[in-house]
């Protein structure tokens, strides 16, 4: 459940704004890493100080600051201060259990998003939070903790792959974006291939633990979908906003990037509706075992039930010696022979009436 | 029901805008407490005359008056009467049933909230109508009864801590609003909690009382949902409104509170989808059970059926005397064993059988 | 059915606008009132001829006049033509199956609506259509038979109590339309009750009669919903409506008219949930009375035949004289209470085995 | 499944616009009536040859030519040609799978609806296709075969009745659209006795032959939903329109018939409910008859078997003559009335638990 | 599953725009083949290189474009840069994952869409990707493997048949939207007849094989759905554009096309909500085969349990020579008869009571 609500109780009664970690801390210290490039130089380094990055704010140089671990509120505080943040926006950013959201202000677009992880260990998803302020010449990323999603941009950036390091920074902002909606693929190819494999189970052996496994697939849905459908809103407002902080140029590629999150979109929705279905086929796998077990039971009850009758009656001790008219049967010389002919009858005109009715 | 559709008999054919409370009288008698501050002044004072409230009204210091209890009509009466308060305003904060809503007039803002608590006593949330009325240098709150909810908000403008003494009316109105909010995500922890503990119990040992509580449950999201979902167009109607009441720096608060009402609400569905799935648990749990039943009996059913019509065959009383031909096992040295053998045989068949159908 | 369709045969391949009366004849003949007011005068009379009627259409004070009964359309018409109304309007009037709607002209606003009133003796739902035409100085209502909805309001003009009598004749057709708004609280009410009352008897003795209940609340619903959904465009309509028939000071009370119907509406969503809701307790209280019919059969079944065919066993015949293999235990002592001893094993071991599964 | 996909492949492959008769062919000869009238005038006639219509258009009278059968395309291809119509627009009328639309050019226009009927014969909803063009004093309509829907407006003209002589073209148009929609209220009718007298037999006897007329309902709904759906935006587009083919005046009677249209959309949601609501009662009533089939099992077994263990441990053989433990019942006088007794008492008791079950 | 999600693993972490071809190589080499023409000159040829299509851009008359296979990247990326393609488009046509989309520059139109077929042998319906981009004189189209449905415009074209030769580029574009539209018609009615003989058999002869066929058609409902849902907006863009590179002339082609795809969707919703009842029928036929099972099983033992119960009365063994109490009947003369008696009217008082029933 802590899924869907995280422990926000200590947030309650604090003023808008106060600066309070929700969420797991998972590093020990933060990490503080400063990219600053341009079209000829490219400069990287790992901070200790949070205070070594300010001097990158004012350089025409495109400056791209990553924070892994979101902990340490102090830190947080001062970047936020230095750069000239809304306090809102840093409550945000450590509140990890926020709803993606998209702001503007006129210094700065604020991005919050899920990066989305499958926990091989725990069997489920698991998301991060991320955000994203893009300034005019800088990029400010935070997450909970490093994750290995933004390596291959680093790697471009520092090769000069690609259009990065010809572009502005709104551009990089939009590669990161592009990275996290990339990813959310990964996901989705992780949970087709855990409902294919399912499906297999159900129609083969269905057993009570696989409902669990269901109600936990529906979950995971219902998980991805809180996670993603906010971002729709985030990049249609990122592609039509009226801020120079996103040039023209890149509007085709945010535009890119909402395809791409409608079709994410769109699979969710898709597999949700064939979980949802998986459901159908467990109920009618129980019935129709049922069914099995029920018809076993009628026909050997139906067969046996009037051959034991039939053996009762001869079982009987009514006196033959008192009358001709008390179990003459007893007496017939093929009497025991007579009985098991009334016996194999019976039972082959079952079998024959199960036939038709094609339950054997 | 009554949590749905409160008795409003008794407004039935009076003219619009006549007072009269629709709830349960909670307080014996409702307080009053006034609260005025700038930046430098603070006073606090709970008054027993109302009319001591109304010389507040012309200072330009910022007050907070706030009303526990809505069952003494009169109070609220010469409230409105005082401070020019719309009559059929008026109405809405002592009929209880109201569905939350958001009004403006020239000179106030007004606006029907619901708070949320759980009560631990009778296992189900309940609700509080809370009206907030934001005049240019005042904000008037009226509450069913005492609430803590507001108490941290108190005590932050006695110590001056945030920025509300340094903020006017409409930031204080905005406080308000987001305490009631920041309680709902209590209440969702509480629910959260109850849903996951259901489900443990579900898996584990289901029973039709769970049924009942399953429908608790589901009713508690309807309730939930119903309470919640207004607000959605209430805090979206005060962040767009162009009234002069709501400053341009208290949009970006109305914002952030905009999108934890969205947040809510989608927490809100994320449960209801939840829970809805556990009365699948539920019904597939039963369903296992029943097919476990049934398959106990068919084992024993079908081993015994046939081996009792073997014990029955040689129970029959046909004379041996009179012809080989009537029951000459009963003459067999070994007739006994020989019959155990057959029984054997037809059990182990069986058992063989279940096995193969991993039945067993 | 007939609450959902009525007969409109008679209707078909008529010309529109003809005037042909649909639904039943209640009234002998219809009853005509008037009530004339202004702030200082009050009249009110009973006509027999409606041309009586028309002589207050030039007054400038306000005219209410109130016609209960359908089936007579010539008076329709006469008022009709009189007071100048589309034929279109006079047809929609006429035809009770009509759908609740909202029409302006130059010289009229036109409202359609329907009055919901609960049958006790079919214990039902059922709807009378009330039609209201607001002109410069009157209102004109329809309804199908005599009505006390409208009593409080006659009182409340006859005694210049509320605003009724300050205002002109848009506040007393606002004041009409609320009172029939007013009156869905009372049905939803009577529902709650019957649901609630329902629900008990669910927990306690499903019976198959209860499923014709809970149908018949189901279709209830979907018949308020049919009712009262289009009354939100409606009010709508009249909150919007640039008429000049409709005052500014009007728009206020429009709104908190529009806010009930609202709320209205909500609540018959929340009741329409909790019905179909209750389909589910059924279902599975049905298959909790089955599994207790099947477990209370396996639990004498299974102890029973095993012991039954121990005692089969001993009523075999085998000649214990051929052979001491053949059946010794007869000859033994303490034959008969081992036999017995064996039962009781089986029987104790069953029970324990039901005892462990938590079947007893 | 042929109500739902006609055959389209022979139009697939060839150029849009083709004009391909998708469809039955009912008639065995189109069939082309005139009728032409104003205020004074009236003639009507019958051609045997397209062409005999052309002269109509000129004149300042207006004109009615009516088409019964498609599947001439020769004729369709003509009239189109000499009145202008685009091809594409003579391609949606001979393809009778055309889903309902509206369109308008300069001169023209263009309504394709369906006209449904109920067929006795195969007890289903069938449509036709009807089209009407508008132009400025003439209206073209095209059914699939002769209809008697159109025959009191033939009647109505012709004896100068209702207000269609003294209307220009669009008038008559409306009047068409009028008789098309009016007619869907018969099929409801139809529909919803259908409805009723299915429930009444679903209560009393739940065949399984019922479920396949609960699904050929839901189908038709669906059928039915699927037809008359798209007419609200045709009626809305007709209302709607700038075009100065649609007169003011006749603005008022397409509102009259949208609302019409909404209100046959609003039955066909409230039937499709009840329809669905129907399985629930089907499954439910059968689950109440296996119950019911259950319980007799359950008290006949549960009765007789314990009884029949009693009488099985009597039958045994043990020999009484060896020791006085064998037995002894056997011996005693009263030890078969002591076994009924035994007997008498379990039989009591199993009826006395049945009782308090409520089982019996 | 890998229908919906299409492994995109090796474009994740890749610049935007990176040409990586997703989806299977179905083709060895790519083909690509040239039409040119205009109203008087056709010209026809299959290059090897595709740099002699280049010389066509500049000429007047028309060029039709048309590569088949996607998986040489080179070819596409050479095209692409001759006539000036936008990268993210080029990306998007290799990549066969791609969602359907439509985006317009200055220069070109950019369509992406799914050809659906019916793949025979895996019985299941498949997509193949289609790009068309049209310019001021040449369209451009991709497809993954050589297609038929493009055949008859080609022939229409060589044979100067229709509209095309005399029109433009942007008519040719519609031709090819047009073939593809018209397609779906025919999965659907495929899909419609697959529906209609797996009815027939579910009602005749329900078994769990169908189950999964019932899911399948699920499955494919589904993938039809996603795969034409977004063509509604494409064509929805088509027709509202205001790019030059359509024509005022083609726009009423293009609402027609719009017709059609709603018209697909009226259609596949239509299949989808009779596939959803399916599973009803489905899970009713098993139900109603239970009980029938529960009833042959209920009959047989009901009739049995009592009568065998008689017989082992009889087959007592007290000892009536002790006592006139102790079994009289056996000594009766017509004692046998009288068992006989006993049971027959059991019997026939059973068979009689489940008459009554309803069961026989």
């Amino acid at each position: 459940m802590s899924k869907f609500i995280k422990k926000a109780s200590k947030t309650i009664g604090l003023a808008p704004g106060s600066l309070v970690h929700v969420g797991e801390k998972i590093l020990d210290k933060p990490r503080v890493t400063i990219i600053d490039y341009d079209q000829e130089k490219f400069k990287e380094k790992e901070v200790k100080n949070v205070e070594e990055c300010f001097p990158f704010k004012e350089s025409p140089t495109i400056t791209w600051i990553n924070i892994d671990g979101l902990h340490d509120t102090d830190i947080i505080s001062r970047i936020g201060n230095y750069f000239d943040i809304h306090h809102l926006f840093l409550e945000d950013i450590v509140n990890t259990s926020q709803r993606p959201k998209f702001e503007e202000s006129d210094k700065y677009i604020f991005v919050v998003l899920k990066m989305l992880y499958f926990d091989d260990k725990e069997d489920e998803i698991k998301a991060e939070q991320v955000s994203i302020i893009l300034g005019l010449n800088c990029v400010i990323s935070f997450q909970e903790k490093e994750g290995d999603v933004f390596n291959p941009i680093r790697e471009r950036i520092r090769n000069n792959k690609g259009r990065i390091r010809k572009s502005s920074a709104n551009y990089l902002a939009y590669v990161l974006l592009d990275a996290v909606v990339d990813n959310y693929f990964t996901i989705l190819e992780k949970m087709g291939e855990k409902i294919e494999s399912m499906e297999d189970e159900l129609v083969a052996h269905p057993t009570p633990k696989n409902l669990q496994i269901i109600q936990n697939l529906k979950r995971d849905m219902i998980f991805l979908r809180k996670s993603v459908w906010p971002l729709r809103e985030i990049i249609s407002g990122l592609q039509r906003t009226e801020s120079n902080l996103i040039q023209d140029s890149t509007t085709i590629y945010m535009r890119d990037l909402y395809d791409h999150t409608i079709q994410v979109m769109d699979t969710i929705e898709s597999l949700r509706d064939i979980v949802s279905g998986m459901l159908d086929i467990y109920m009618s796998s129980i019935s129709n075992k049922m069914n099995e077990v029920m018809k076993v039971l009628t026909i050997i009850a139906t067969i046996f039930i009037p051959i034991t009758f039939v053996a009762g009656i001869y079982g009987m001790n009514f006196d033959s010696s008192i009358s001709k008219l008390n179990m003459p049967e007893l007496k017939w010389p093929f009497g025991y022979i007579f009985a098991w002919g009334i016996m194999i009858v019976i039972a082959i005109g079952m079998v024959t009436y199960f036939r038709k009715k094609r339950w054997l």
